[in-house]
């Protein structure tokens, strides 16, 4: 059995540690017949990675023992199981971090990400892979084309966020979106409306800076939130397309953009909920059932990644301008420190000391 | 031009009146091309013809002048428009009370029941069919097989909610459905789901003679309300059926209802809202969110007329015993009482003095 | 490591044996942690296994080994796989015979069915479970509730063949429903069609006997085939039905029912293919494309196991009736002779000599 | 009543004829309360239009009296019907030449073009617009924003049928997709494959030239047809996307394409048919039905000029350059003859002596 320096980004009692082989996740770096172990490249943080670190739980996910941190990664593989056929040594992959435990009734109908007893890198109690080495299902790590950086690879964990919230939503030839929130979600699914063939996109936040880097990525339209109501905002969306927009995407959790989202939808539409918000909110949704708002979430994504590495080998979308920081892994703690703080869009880990470039 | 003495029952200042020839409808009576003369038959009492009776609105639908009330209805043909080929005189019809005026965007993709100028009975200010002669759009009056009733023809209204309801939700073959509230509408959705192949519904409603009826009619479950809280309901319902539903139909309107609707729903399953509640509700919308809960609407109904009579021929529904109540037109009054009072299920006038008959 | 006196009837050189232990099956029986042994009770004779029988082969499929046949199947899990959660020896399971062996594009999409490297029970090389004993995927072994036979439970794989086409020809409530050979696919996909909402459903075979028997279970039309021309059957059905039926289930395989199909079809509906014919066919695709109707394939099933037995526990469907003949396991020669010849709808083999009940 | 100078082209005996005032277009010219009155702009030739001229019939479809051509038409409102709101004379549309005449079962679901009474622009016995002055439905004249030219408006028309074409295929984000034929048609659907997302696009014809144009305008690979084998062409398509495509859009109606469409369709794919090619063709329909790989028709469009409009305005396609050759109304007959000699692309007639601009 192969032992690793595993350095890895490991998170407990609040407190980011950079470790060495000290964590479950080496300890049980044993290999199924469908693994692949995988030398780290790229790992993006993200809002979730900090809210773990600051608060130690989303919802029902509570950190009970050390946990290695990221999700968002793509590495190079240096190991395949037995039975692997579709990879090879020295293959670059994106790895899509969730992979399904059990062939159950979600998987058979092609939802796995509805699978309860999933695997996902760095939810509670799994490891993630912020780190040198990592061992994955290989079904769950996707080749990279030589046209694709690291990167692009990693960024296709967010863009999928994207790419299953513009799906369910319907977005296709000529649709009018309206995005809630312009954080990476926000500006993933901007980028993905326009890919489908969206015709306008306006995106509101509350941030000037963040609609400034909306702007420059494709929004049409920007609606700067200062404290109007949602029945406002969502007037204003219309002033701005020339219509009602047939599908709100709603990333920023918010009570009032939820609402907002409601009034501003057209009949017949669809209103995505992909911004994680309090447990219960208040809602006008006799408006939207009596409309036929149709009110769909999204839980992280499933089918996403052949299409979105299609589409980046492509060079249809560019997400490479979503990165605006890097850091060596061995500067985690200052990575964190400038997604905490809300500094740019996406902030890179570099996991390979031999190989710094995206 | 004829002048029929239309006897019809109008509505205005909170009072219901019997009248011949007062009201708007009359006078109106111009005939356009595409339009049909009928001589009605049957016609049931909703809900919200008591609703206008009583409180004058529904919603921002406000009575501002004399209305005839009544649109689940069916009659015969007694006069054609001359560009009218698929009806003639003689002929039985079930009316579809909402008949688009525009060809607008909802129309063209076969969603009329969202176009805003649609023509819709006895909804402020279009005049209803609760009297003896009634003109329609031909394109909106179906003709009914032999044997097919005039109450089955007018029952096809309410039924349509249940079927809209049930297309949204997608039942199908197997599936286990949940509807809260045993009215009306709960009650057609009850039969609607068996017919598509639901293979077990459980039904709730606070009242256990509504929920005796449902038994009667094909419930495989039922669920008396007390005081629960919406989580304990949603976990009685996993009991009853042995799983969490794929779909929940909710028929009442209450915030409890809506808030256990989407507890009891199954992960990547829809949540159907029928019940027509308060502007404002709170609900857990994250726990929909991130199971991929569908919430959709229903407003009214489109495309289920067909259908409706098909299924009503081949004798696979039996919605006659939804029939309660019978009264002779001129007995409105009371007939309109038996509603108010929630007496039995659905109340049907008999327009036609000279045949009484289902 | 178990060794069983694993009776099985077994195909080598187009000979049926009666064999213990001599073939690949029982040789390879060792045990993965996510399968189940399980102990034979029912199994059906297919078309396939005599067609393999006969021939060979079917298509690209060719019998280059023994193997043993069956795949309509249910039976008594007596072992289970140490990661086996959901059963436990004494579970009465049915069986879908179809099992991925990779998580592949297919897979994660939910479309199994279509995966090229699948495990399928009786399709060489994959040995089948007309056996005393069979080890399977526990992932696709159904438990059956108490008040569901074993038949029934083994016709859930002929069944799950009318569900697949059913659903891709998106039949629904009112739907009009045309179904072309009246064998054992033709009869199940009836059955299914009703259960799913159909109105109105017409079959049509050469045979008269096979047409009495759909009549029995519920066509509510049968068309007698001679030597019309294609397009004179689909007049013919037009005028059963009262109108062109939105939807063909094509069920024979013959040149002459694919154009009859196309004629049939409502514009705007969907032909689906069932039947399995010759690589080649003439048909006139230009009358089926410039009338928007779909055709679509049917390749087995996927997804259909839970809502097939979940139906059969509702008692909507009555399944049991095709079955027309019962063999024990030692006569199993005489089993596949009658349903060569064409006798009775559905021959069932009893492999439990200890129980020879349905 | 106005009476215009109507010079338009008509077509009667296999020929063309400059004609004012003669045919039936303009004796009929009484209106309706929802018409209006256009003064034509530009009205590109379509394949169509040329086969009435040169055989005077398409199937069914005889020219049996004098009938204007052209169907593919933008231009200037000068006069409205008393119910129409929203167009205003002087405005700039898009003419969709497909306006129902009934409110029947296909209109009402939202398919339209299934229509059989449907009024077709240049359609025996249809009138089309190639002529100074046209009445047309308002609500099927679509309003071009100041940013889209007339001859984007008249384009709209041949997109229209790549937009249906690609909307039944489903063309996503990241699809694979093969065209057969790069004629108007095939090039339009190239357009917007590649507007939806579609990651790669194979483009087949005989004629460099016409590959070439393809190219120009986004094809990523073209394939040059000789006289290889259906199944060889379906391979070369394979080898260039290095996958098989999930999507294949036939646009030339050949027999040898329909075979080559559904060998090189992936499993669970779709082979949409838009070429029109002769009544029966041998075709291997158990390869398509095995693999699951629907086969849909495309007739005409609905539903698209709003999201096509809306593209054009947000200069997501051009298709301006599909634009070869231009020529004033008065020079038809040599317009006519450089479509029927297949040179160029797309020929724009000019009908407005005033404004011979794009
Ligand atoms: N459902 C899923 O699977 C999934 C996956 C990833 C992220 N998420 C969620 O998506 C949301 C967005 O993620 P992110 O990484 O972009 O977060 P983020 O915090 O970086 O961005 C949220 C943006 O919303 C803006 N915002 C806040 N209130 C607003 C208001 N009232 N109006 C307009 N804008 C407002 C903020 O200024 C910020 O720019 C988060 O709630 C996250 O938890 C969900
Ligand atoms: N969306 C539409 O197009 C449409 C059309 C028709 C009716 N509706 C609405 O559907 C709803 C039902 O209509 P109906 O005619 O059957 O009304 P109804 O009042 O006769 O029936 C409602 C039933 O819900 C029950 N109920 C109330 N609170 C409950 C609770 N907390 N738990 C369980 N059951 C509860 C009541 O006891 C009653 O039996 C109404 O809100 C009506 O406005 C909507
Ligand atoms: N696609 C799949 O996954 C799948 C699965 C199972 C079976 N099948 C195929 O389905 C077909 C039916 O299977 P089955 O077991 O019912 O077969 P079967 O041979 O028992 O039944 C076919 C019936 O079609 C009738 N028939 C033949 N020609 C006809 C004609 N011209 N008009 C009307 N009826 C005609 C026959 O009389 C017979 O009753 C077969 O082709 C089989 O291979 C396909
Ligand atoms: N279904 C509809 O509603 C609809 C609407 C418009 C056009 N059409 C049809 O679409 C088709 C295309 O229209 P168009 O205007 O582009 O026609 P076109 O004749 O200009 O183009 C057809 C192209 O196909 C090519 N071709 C012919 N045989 C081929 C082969 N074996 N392999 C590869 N390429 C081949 C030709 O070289 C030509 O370039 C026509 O059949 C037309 O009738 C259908
Ligand atoms: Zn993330
Ligand atoms: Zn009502
Ligand atoms: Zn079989
Ligand atoms: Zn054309």
């Amino acid at each position: 059995m192969l032992i690793f320096k595993a350095f890895s980004i490991v998170l407990w009692s609040e407190t980011l540690m950079e470790t060495e082989c000290s964590c479950s996740h080496v300890e049980n770096l044993w290999f199924s017949l469908t693994d692949v172990l995988l030398k780290m490249h790229s790992v993006g943080i993200c809002g979730s990675d900090v809210h773990y670190w600051e608060r130690g739980r989303i919802g029902d996910y509570v950190v009970k023992k050390p946990m290695v941190l990221g999700h968002e990664a793509s590495g190079t593989v240096i190991k395949v199981g037995s039975s692997v056929t579709h990879l090879q040594p020295g293959d670059r992959v994106a790895i899509e971090p969730g992979a399904p435990r059990e062939t159950d009734e979600f998987c058979k109908i092609g939802r796995y990400n509805l699978s309860p007893t999933i695997f996902f890198c760095a939810t509670p109690p799994d490891d993630g892979n912020l780190c040198r080495y990592y061992k994955h299902n290989a079904n769950f790590c996707y080749k990279l084309p030589d046209n694709v950086t690291f990167e692009e690879g990693a960024l296709v964990e967010p863009l999928s966020v994207g790419i299953h919230a513009c799906r369910r939503a319907g977005v296709t030839l000529g649709s009018r979106v309206f995005i809630c929130g312009a954080g990476p979600i926000g500006l993933v699914s901007l980028l993905v409306s326009k890919a489908m063939g969206a015709a306008q996109v306006a995106v509101s936040d509350l941030s000037a800076s963040r609609l400034e880097k909306a702007k420059e990525i494709g929004a049409d339209f920007t609606v700067k939130i200062k404290n109007e109501r949602p029945e406002e905002v969502a007037h204003m969306v219309e002033g701005l397309l020339g219509c009602m927009p047939e599908i709100t995407v709603e990333c920023t959790g918010a009570e009032a953009c939820i609402q907002t989202g409601i009034y501003a939808t057209r009949a017949g539409g669809t209103l995505v909920l992909v911004g994680v918000g309090p447990e219960m909110v208040t809602v006008p949704i006799v408006n939207a059932a009596l409309r036929e708002v149709d009110i769909k979430g999204v839980f992280r994504y499933c089918n996403t990644w052949p299409m979105a590495i299609s589409m980046l080998a492509s060079k249809r979308v560019n997400v490479q301008s979503l990165v605006t920081h890097r850091f060596p892994l061995e500067q985690a703690l200052d990575a964190f420190e400038t997604t905490r703080r809300g500094l740019g869009v996406k902030v890179m880990l570099k996991c390979d000391p031999s190989d710094q470039n995206p």
